[in-house]
């Protein structure tokens, strides 16, 4: 009878692992370096021998583990083949196959963006929901679409793509993806650090965002103050954000959207720059859908990763 | 041992119902007015009693009957409810429950354009993909979003409502569903006798659609004689769907798209026009989708209903 799960976040300087009970309790965390030299070809060796190793240390017996889910940056199709993940120097090969053959235990893998939204669907802000919408505002947006409870991995584990929706034509500069005008160039703590040096540079308005560097937290800090200039680069963040959010929930129809990743600690407030775009112009059919705040922070892969497995029939 | 399965699509006007053989085989089809009287309460008995007859004209044995597939146009959710239905009259209720008391058989209901794009992915354009968006444009734009084979329905039964994503800011002009720059006002074949009159009026270039009345189909007649104008029209008007699409797929990624509609009539021109603006904005992962057009036309709708039904454990 299996008690204990593991769920794995591959990142691009350390892997976090979780330990779990089967209802989702977290037992245990811990972080190891990720070795991405050699083509990042002792990450999963590397992995393999931790997990081993908190094996031994808890005196679990091999056969009351139900599985490994892990979750890595890049696509990974349903299979659990990792289709080239740059970060990690990785190719194209099966996650799945590779550390099921070092643990002799059934693993599952997804992409990190998704299976973080899995997490947050479980144990996060989106708990009681099954038809979801996370969007992780960090150094860049990434996302995750829940159906029906399971992740929307996509034809080539492309699915949930939201920070690279085109949101802007006549955009100058260019996008990691390469492409122009993605929503992460707005949206994510360095679009709002860009939208707001912009404004800084167009307007003579007076700003506590003039004294010192500017980020998306000096940014909504001074939201909170009622900074004039703040507040018209908070809704600039908020139409791009809202309108995206408009368009994937006419398509998606979910029962929540919930907010994550370092720009969501502003909290509350963000919300109100994102909701009435996204009101004014989603179908009606959505237009209920909640809005919450996501609250696993870094530990939304792991919770997702040990969920993947955990859901396995 | 299950041998037929019946598909009913429920229009405004009339019913379409066909027979079909748990391969897929249309054995027979059949139509029958749609009577909206009394909020619509004699539609679901009168097809209980067509499907009777045809029960019996047939000489088939109910318990080889596996069962029924409705689509119906409104939000269904999951269970078979439908939450209001303008066309038809109806409130919420149960279509699944009514119909299986009338028939005392298995029955399935999904919207109606959900449940074509089933059709189109089992026997029509989409044929061999299970990650598929489908765009109906006719009178409005209608969709289907179908993930790893399954339709995806929504909290409400509001997936899918391609047609009803924000594409414009600033239109004056209000969309049926209420909101302003809806993409079914601009590339249903309204929105392209819309775009189009105000091309006319706008430009004073010579064209053949100066000449008598403007379609969708005489834009696409003129477009294929290399009228300026109209080529105008068209580039207009795949602007607007091909970024919609892109955006759509950067969510879903999408092994093929598939257009129907009586817009598709113009043929495979058509996608000259969607297809550069859509690789031009996709995220690279989905930027290889196959674009196709529907080929079950106005059949789509009863296969999909049947593979409904198909498709239960």
């Amino acid at each position: 009878m299996s008690q204990y799960v593991f769920g794995v976040d591959i990142g691009g300087t350390t892997v976090k692992l979780g330990l779990f009970d089967v209802t989702g309790g977290l037992l245990d965390k811990w972080e190891i370096p990720t070795r991405t030299e050699d083509s990042g070809s002792k990450i999963l060796p590397d992995i393999a021998e931790s997990i081993k190793a908190k094996i031994d240390e808890k005196k679990i017996a091999k056969e009351e583990v139900k599985g490994v889910g892990v979750g890595a940056p890049g696509p990974i199709d349903s299979a659990g083949v990792v289709h080239k993940a740059v970060n990690l120097g990785w190719e194209t090969f099966s996650i799945k196959e590779t550390l099921e053959e070092l643990l002799h235990m059934p693993v599952m893998a997804g992409n990190d963006a998704n299976v973080a939204a899995l997490g947050e669907m479980w144990k996060g802000g989106g708990q009681g929901s099954n038809d979801l919408i996370v969007v992780t505002l960090g150094t860049g947006v990434g996302g995750g679409i829940i159906i029906d409870g399971k992740v929307l991995t996509g034809a080539t584990g492309a699915g949930g793509e939201i920070g690279h929706i085109h949101v802007q034509d006549g955009e100058t500069e260019a996008c990691g993806c390469g492409n122009k005008g993605c929503l992460e160039q707005y949206a994510s703590a360095t679009g709002i650090t860009r939208l707001a040096n912009k404004k800084l540079r167009e307007s003579d308005k007076n700003s506590v965002l003039r004294q010192g560097e500017v980020s998306a937290k000096t940014v909504f800090d001074a939201v909170k103050e009622k900074d004039e200039l703040a507040i018209e680069v908070a809704e600039e963040f908020g139409k791009y954000l809202g309108d995206a959010l408009a368009v994937i929930a006419s398509v998606v129809n979910p029962e929540a959207i919930v907010i994550g990743g370092g720009v969501s600690k502003a909290g509350e407030i963000l919300l109100n720059y994102i909701r009435p775009n996204y009101e004014k112009n989603v179908f009606h059919g959505s237009r209920n859908a909640k809005f919450a705040l996501a609250t696993l922070g870094n530990d939304a892969g792991i919770y997702g990763a040990a969920k993947l497995v955990l859901d396995l029939k």
